[in-house]
């Protein structure tokens, strides 16, 4: 995959402007979430997920994470119908960020799942080298 | 403001879900940005970045982040007609998710504003902590 590419642009050089443009929406959020904590890469796996995302809407984010070099996909060799899809580094390179959203939540609201809470309160830079190590012992170096 | 209210409900226990509900919007973002790093506190004048919200969102959007507790307002003294936001403790708690997106940005994309995302790259914590001490120096210990 090229590295340059014409490039999207922006409403403002502002780089959190630049970073909600890409994320700024909360299904692509949860689908990276389901990529990075729960290993999902099928269609079928992320609309098993609570929130419950629509069909069209799963697959418009998908498109849209694609095109800005956040996941990946490839053809499922075992069944060419489906697609399998995977973090980019670009996208492994989020942990910090949902680490940060999630701990902002567990402090001001009443949330569950209190275990992964525990484990990035106990050392949230630990936790994210963890995941990306994780990444790309699935991913292999040439990915990283 | 009592601190306990009828708690939103969310679509899961996930703590990221509740932090995307909140924030998983990109207008939201910008204006949090606008009062965490620029001092803006009146309508009018969110209405002036550069990034163009539309007046209808602006409110649409304020109002969102009040009743999540983000942001809160009151009556401008010096003109009854105008109201003046400023954030939470919540709010101001924010900064840790904002630095990160903007260093996620700023590895990946050719974004303006580099003496910010040098500033945070020196040391994120020691940013964090400013922008908290700054706000409590504004807000007054009450708020904090």
């Amino acid at each position: 995959m090229p590295k340059k590419r014409a490039g999207p642009k922006w409403r403002s050089g502002c780089p959190l402007n630049a970073s909600v443009e890409m994320l700024g929406d909360r299904w692509s959020l949860l689908i990276l979430r389901d990529m990075m904590l729960r290993g999902y890469s099928h269609f079928h796996e992320f609309l098993q997920s609570t929130e419950k995302i629509a069909t069209n809407i799963l697959a418009d984010r998908l498109r849209r994470l694609e095109h800005y070099g956040i996941v990946t996909s490839r053809e499922d060799s075992g069944d060419g119908r489906k697609r399998i899809y995977s973090l980019t580094p670009k996208g492994i390179d989020l942990a910090p960020v949902l680490t940060e959203m999630v701990l902002w939540a567990a402090r001001h609201e009443d949330v569950g799942n209190q275990p992964l809470v525990r484990l990035m309160r106990a050392g949230k830079d630990q936790f994210n080298a963890n995941i990306h190590r994780h990444w790309t012992e699935k991913h292999g170096a040439s990915n990283s």
